[in-house]
């Protein structure tokens, strides 16, 4: 954790756990609800999703165009446009689910792999992370898709991810955030 | 909608729904669990947060440095940096909400209001879309945090964002993405 982040760092900000309770149980969600102590000592009520985390890849073809999925997703009813990625099985070291999950999802292998950093892509009700991973020297294979998963993969420049962006295409935050990395870590690589 | 985007274009991908049902009601969260039917015609099931969408204001200050809040967020138990941001009330529009949340939390007003595009801050379990608008003409007011709110604004420079990203002391998914479009918005308008 950032130390200047941090709640002892904040005392005019910080909110204290009180007491903590989970209120649902789903097939999917889990969800906790928590009594806080807010700075100015009244309590509170904060509820939010308890995720295992999960890891995005940003993967850079030899060519140099970038690895991409389309997928539906059912809560917006509509396909996007991201980057491979998927949640951390229990005890999985976050460049192993990388590893993992773009082999599953696309078939391909990446021989260097480089951590640029963590978003949380939801603050106010998940405490997901999502740990970002730059991955390159790529070898395609045989995708491996679990059973009820539907993916398509696409090769795109990144000036078309940025185009993308732009013109609305693209608006999956978490893909947008690893278009951001990708253009500061490819513009200093050249 | 993005036609290309929609299920009826894509019926390799498309999930359809077959039955859903609100699972969980919460003092914050409201949470659907519904059954679909697979593009191989199998049947799953999908649990996501139902969410009204909300409003990020990118606040550009005469000086060209950009209006940020430090808030804590309970899910994490650490301050974030932001951009102003917040919940359509029922039946509120998105920019009168930017309005509304600009000047609740940060006492100032903006005189051009600019819609740049939406942002889904987490795809797979919420139905939660961002209006992102880009705020000019900026005037210092007192702000009107509700209670119980407790937010400290900050001003920051473009580059300071952009490096606060990359050394990691900015992580929040939506903030990120909001950086990218500030950089594509500054870069083109100077």
């Amino acid at each position: 954790m950032n130390t200047a982040h941090s709640p002892s760092a904040n005392p005019h900000l910080a909110e204290l756990p009180v007491e903590s309770a989970r209120v649902f149980d789903g097939k999917l969600l889990h969800i906790n609800r928590d009594t806080v102590r807010l700075p100015d000592e009244s309590l509170a009520t904060r509820e939010y999703v308890v995720h295992p985390g999960a890891v995005m890849i940003l993967p850079v073809l030899p060519d140099g165009r970038i690895l991409m999925e389309r997928q539906y997703r059912y809560p917006l009813h509509r396909v996007f446009i991201e980057f491979p990625a998927g949640k951390l099985d229990e005890g999985e070291g976050a460049e192993a689910c990388g590893r993992r999950e773009l082999l599953e999802e696309t078939g391909y292998s990446a021989a260097r792999w480089e951590q640029l950093g963590v978003i949380h892509p939801l603050i106010s009700y998940t405490n997901e992370e999502i740990h970002v991973f730059l991955a390159q020297g790529l070898q395609a294979g045989a995708a491996q898709l679990d059973e009820g998963e539907f993916v398509e993969c696409i090769a795109m420049t990144l000036e078309e991810l940025v185009a993308g962006v732009l013109d609305g295409s693209i608006t999956d935050g978490k893909t947008v955030a690893g278009i951001f990395w990708l253009q500061q870590k490819l513009a200093t690589s050249t």
